[in-house]
């Protein structure tokens, strides 16, 4: 027996703020191994992002092969805690520290899952990597390279992230959205502005393209998703001087997509877009993550069952929210993405209810049980 | 007799950067008295910006009252001379030092012509401030205050700066366009890009009005000014991070505007643009100076006489540039500027024609020459 409670204490006494791992590996893999699996540990990376811990951990054999992914490492914890937040406190039916949700607690959840199912039919493996709250360069990517070269390729898979919103079980991610970010610089000549005509102001054309992207409509959404949206989340000269006409202008937006669009079509609009209106202006783009769906079907319908019965909730598919790894995992096989309650994930004095990482770990252990049994 | 050349060295080695007097004054005001000016001093302003040292001189009696304006104080000189620029040194015809033609030059100039003037009718006065090249808060204003507390009112006023472009006398200022500098404000509500639906993105309606701004049309010119131009001289958002909707948006704008505007009525056009397309947006302006224009007439036409007389040349009645403070003169009487050639002013390895300080000199002794014989 393995209690989610006490697991989750121990991981969040870890001050594993990405890319640290702080002993929170060395956790998992102790007890991962206490109740049989094999445990492979792989750093990857360097400084400043990394060297990244990864761990993959497996028990079983042959098919279905589910696998839990997940992450260890934590957002930073800000200043104005009430409480250490690297000393986990009970306080009523709260369990606060950093990583309490997102997603400490779902780890030790599925590991007191696991420990619950000796004698499985089929596989069970855990996916956990140290960076994915970091650029995610050197972790759930190495990892999916790792396991390749072994031949290991998972039939279902679960992220822990938290996904519920005002109760456990309210929500499961099926999808997510693609983000991808731009840079758009313009170059101008500096000059006097007495003397305009010996200058060019690179400011009204970009406000000008700016102005176009903002009034762009991509999409009305569809079934699964919100409609894609861009925001300018940026715009900067960082001219001083009330008489200089400055020489360079940029600015910077991101577009959330649905599966109505690959991030390499959305870069190409707004470089059309940006050329009407700018055309010496230079774009600059760095696709995030292309958007994914796992359509509703078997593997949604075992976890919304497996929820139903513990909590007497149906949950929303959902493909709201920000990008997680589950967009890379998504290459392999169905991906699902349920977890506790996300409230006060990245937030100040962050926790979990007790009584919802015993339930998790119910809701973990039946998904689990039905799926293997398929 | 004065010599400029040699004035005009005495001035230079005195490092005069904006608010610092570094001993000018007392070169200035020694020489005026041993040409038999009275000559009143005082001190203005505090840290930073002062105290600024200004002068008032004074000689003879009665009408008409010619008064000279300009300044003691520099730019900083930057890094990259080739000469020390507080070290006057001469290499074949050009005197090298900050503020050989802006303005230390024409001071100089001015001071050896009225030395050859003794005995004129009617009253010459020279109006100099050490804060022209600063903010202006503590100088000329502050000159003129002291003069109507003691009814000292000019008939006309020449101001000495650097106004020539090729050669000496090419070019007289007979007015100056107004300046205006305004920032514009919008605040949002700070979010996530994913959560677009519980933010409020400030960027797109600045965006909006900005390029509605750089659009407007002010005017065409007239017979004397060139057409009002508005530049937007920067914005900023300063938000680092991809994925933050930012909470505050700004942008600064720079209106030189000729005498078909009054600087409150472009304020108020800049604000109803914004409020249409920016409702939330707040608008902050400063106006710097309004337009004004000595319209051509005797004043103008003795002083290009004057320039003909001596050079040869038929200067050009201009507009154009930047403010000087003949904005403030010119609520006393007609004001005209003329002065050396430009092309180094402010630069590095500032420098005047030696030829030219010898030349001017003699232009000024002709304008005030005539201008107290009417
Ligand atoms: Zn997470
Ligand atoms: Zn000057």
């Amino acid at each position: 027996m393995i209690d989610p409670l006490d697991l989750t204490r121990r991981l969040i006494a870890c001050p594993s703020v990405t890319p640290a791992d702080a002993g929170a590996m060395a956790v998992i893999a102790a007890t991962l191994e206490s109740i049989g699996f094999t445990v492979h540990r792989f750093a990857a990376g360097e400084a400043p992002d990394g060297p990244v811990e990864n761990l993959f951990a497996i028990r079983g054999q042959g098919g279905p092969h589910f696998a839990f992914a997940g992450h260890s490492d934590v957002v930073p914890p800000g200043d104005g805690w009430t409480t250490d937040p690297f000393v986990p406190e009970v306080r009523g039916e709260l369990l606060y520290g950093r990583g309490a949700v997102d997603m400490k607690g779902a780890i030790a959840a599925f590991i007191a899952a696991a420990a619950r199912l000796e004698g499985h039919p089929g596989t069970i493996s855990l996916i956990i990597t140290g960076d994915e709250e970091g650029p995610a360069t050197f972790g759930t990517v190495a990892l999916m390279d790792w396991m390749k070269a072994r031949g290991l390729c998972p039939d279902f898979c679960l992220v822990g992230e938290p996904t519920s919103t005002h109760r456990l079980g309210d929500m499961v991610k099926i999808g997510r959205r693609g983000s991808v970010n731009m840079w758009i610089e313009h170059a101008g000549t500096q000059g006097h502005v007495a003397y305009p005509h010996l200058a060019a102001n690179p400011i009204p054309p970009l406000v000008r393209a700016l102005d176009a992207l903002a009034a762009l409509h991509l999409d009305d959404g569809n079934a699964w998703f919100q409609p894609s949206n861009l925001e300018i989340t940026t715009v900067d000269v960082g001219n001083a001087a009330t008489n200089v006409i400055p020489a360079v202008a940029r600015a910077r937006l991101n577009i959330r997509f649905n599966d109505e669009h690959r991030g390499a079509d959305l870069v190409e609009l707004v470089r059309r877009t940006v050329a009407e209106h700018a055309p010496a202006a230079t774009l600059r783009a760095v696709i995030s993550g292309e958007s994914f769906i796992t359509p509703p079907g078997d593997f949604s319908a075992l976890i919304s069952t497996a929820i139903k019965k513990v909590t007497g909730l149906t949950p929303e598919l959902s493909t709201t929210g920000g990008t997680s790894d589950a967009r890379f995992l998504s290459k392999l096989c169905p991906v699902v993405e349920f977890g506790l309650c996300n409230a006060t994930m990245h937030k100040l004095d962050e926790a979990v209810a007790i009584p919802d990482l015993h339930a998790l770990a119910d809701i973990y252990e039946e998904i689990v049980r039905v799926a293997l049994a398929h």
